[in-house]
């Protein structure tokens, strides 16, 4: 029986390179295939050249083995804000179609320095600031929003077009497809890694993060992109670790996906031996969401003034009504919401680091019907605004038997630690969640 | 006699274009008369081409006034660490050489749209982090540095070689080449205008700003990139104005010249009639500039790490120790960086709220021998650390001859009520100060 080199994820398949047993030709080639056979229904390139990803490939295997970067013969899609210098980057936007701008984010150029194959561009909602959905959809159903704005990361590697992706999330945007998805979706503290060469929408909110299917994988590109915690975390086992579960002030809107999901997520917790505490974060965090929102206005509508000027006609209303300001949002507002959040960021840290992670939903429930409206972000943003660091981890399916994912999240700066414990906390909820990637 | 077509601020030079007095044609070349005199003195320009710029005017020129944007014709010098689509950035540094992105900053984006006549590319420190100097001269001295790391844009200005130049401030680059130069160097509020395609050193005080010869010309630019208040300012006149003066926890570093130029504006404020009071911020804020310091190293350490990774060589060894974080700052260090100065800022925004405007000194003195290096930011960082609006105001004269300007500051987003302040002193300072722009 042959392998499906394509369901690797990053870290066997550069195993397997590493040992000589693999080549990243014959890698890119069965991701193509996978590719070729899926696109159809998934639609989550905005832009890939075959003949470019073979042309790498070869170029990468005739490095010598000693000369090779740490990520060497990595696949890596790229989220279509991100510039790449030999790709357009669109920002799924007509004001942007085709543009190539021949240079490198500073993200695109530590992977392509470590010798990663930049594969493609996957789509992206309208400058990953608005919630009408690209073309793509979901990996497990052609009916279904993939979520957004990282459209196109989230689905291709749930449907294992790639092992890797480059997300970013202002509200929601990881975290969201990675759950209507069942991937892993991490989004580091805030500015632990650079976004130069990423479309700004609110420079506060902003950061880049990773789509995979293993927790190995975020911790390999961690690795690269220097992203250590002060002290190595403690953390050994979900046995006498101690979870706090926070389930937002918005949990009223929740579905019973996400409800049932974290329900079960309790349950396994408790079964395999940890200390589940139900928490709140007390009423002076009530108006995150409220300051977030203002935010992402206010700082979208200095973002977009350039597009607003020069080509408002191809700029979508929502962010027409940020750069009018729609909503009358004074600076005093803005300045009431900077200070606020920028208060409250580290009486979360204090509250969180009593625990070995905070659980909380992603998503309201599993993937809507429908391809116009990318979904919800409402319950990931308080994460976003705190800068705290937040994995989508898979593992329960949904009445419609589509994925849920919930998230596990950490102070700031405990970036590595979440990963510990993200991963020892995966590998159950994979397992007897419901959910298996791939199924 | 022959007017100096080149002396003309922005303002003058658009109402004689707009009065069909004056074609963009013979603006520009008058200006390219001007540099071909004065480019081995000064040496502003990291890349100038004359045939392009007057290809450009002639264009512009061809534009019917009823399509006319705001400002077009106006000549705006870009700093070389912000995207021009048609001309070269470099960063000033050897790894970005002859670096063609083929897009623009929003900030160009929007002067360009705006009609602007974008003129080159001005010189300066490598990717504005370090103080090693470009080699640019002093407007007024061969022998002396321009400041940085806007060391182009200041001496361009001041120079008349250009009426307006994009810069950039991440602890003192405008307002230290603004003092040094003898022009106005406006600091907006962080992030009251996009920085996308501007070179990230540290995101959190990064800000772009602007050089002019006059405070009409910065309230013509802030009408294009829609910074206002939220209410007008009702600021009429330096009689019966409330100055307070804050000379900061560094001042015992001062020279003569700032010495004197602080003295002499706070006597030429009283006998005008403004209240002046002396205050000090409190003990609270003495760690402003340990802080700044702290995270302009630990961002720019995430910032560097693409070029540190794939071309450590080229890299200047300042910022090479960014990144290996020879400083040995924790991320412990960083978060009460981070929430130490966020719940300072309101607190600076009330107590400038009692005065019209904050004045306090922009740089040690005047411009020091040397160009290797630019100065020190250090009385300035305290104003972007707390993300405040500042405007240097010339006017002064040290003892070799040199220019002194000093600092207005207001709390944030107050910009626009700080240009009417500063218009105001500026007339007072630049007729009374001892120094003459241009003399």
């Amino acid at each position: 029986m042959t392998i499906q080199l394509w369901r690797l994820t990053a870290t066997q398949a550069l195993g397997k390179i590493r040992a000589k047993d693999l080549t990243i030709e014959q890698y890119a080639s069965s991701l193509l295939e996978r590719i070729k056979h899926r696109d159809d229904d998934v639609r989550a390139w905005a832009y890939l050249d075959p003949a470019a990803i073979l042309e790498q490939a070869r170029q990468l295997d005739k490095v010598p083995f000693e000369k090779r970067g740490p990520l060497h013969g990595l696949p890596v899609a790229v989220k279509d804000i991100i510039y790449t210098k030999d790709m357009p980057t669109a920002h799924g936007s007509p004001i942007y179609k085709d543009h190539l701008v021949k240079v490198d984010a500073g993200s695109v150029s530590i992977l392509r320095n470590a010798g990663c194959l930049i594969f493609g561009k996957t789509t992206t909602t309208e400058f990953a600031a608005v919630f009408a959905g690209p073309k793509t959809r979901n990996a497990h159903s052609t009916s279904r929003t993939p979520g957004g704005s990282s459209s196109g990361s989230g689905a291709a590697v749930a449907d294992f077009q790639v092992p890797v992706a480059l997300g970013s999330q202002t509200m929601g945007s990881i975290v969201r497809p990675a759950s209507f998805n069942g991937t892993y979706g991490f989004k580091p503290t805030w500015n632990a890694i650079t976004r130069e060469g990423q479309k700004f929408s609110a420079l506060t909110f902003d950061t880049i993060g990773f789509f995979t299917r293993s927790v190995d994988d975020v911790e390999a590109l961690m690795d690269l992109f220097a992203v250590h915690d002060d002290e190595e975390s403690a953390f050994t086992d979900v046995k006498g670790s101690r979870i706090a579960v926070c389930r937002t002030i918005q949990w009223g809107l929740a579905g019973q996906g996400t409800m049932s999901a974290m329900e079960k997520a309790v349950e396994l917790l408790k079964s395999h031996g940890a200390q589940v505490e139900e928490i709140s974060l007390g009423s002076e965090f009530d108006r995150v969401v409220e300051w977030h929102g203002k935010l992402g206005q206010t700082e979208g509508g200095t973002t977009f003034l350039p597009e607003y000027l020069s080509a408002k006609q191809d700029l979508h209303d929502h962010l027409i009504g940020w750069v009018e300001n729609r909503q009358n949002i004074t600076h005093k507002d803005q300045l009431e919401a900077y200070d606020g959040l920028s208060a409250l960021r580290p009486k979360f840290d204090a509250i969180a680091s009593r625990y070995d992670a905070v659980l909380a939903p992603s998503v309201l429930d599993e993937a809507p019907e429908g391809l116009d409206n990318t979904g919800s972000p409402i319950l990931a943003s308080t994460w976003t605004a705190l800068h705290s660091p937040v994995i989508n981890i898979p593992g329960f399916r949904g009445p419609n038997n589509m994925p849920v994912g919930v998230s596990l999240i950490a102070p700031r700066f405990r970036d590595r630690h979440l990963l510990k414990v993200g991963k020892a906390v995966g590998r159950i909820f994979e397992a007897e969640g419901g959910w298996i990637q791939g199924s």
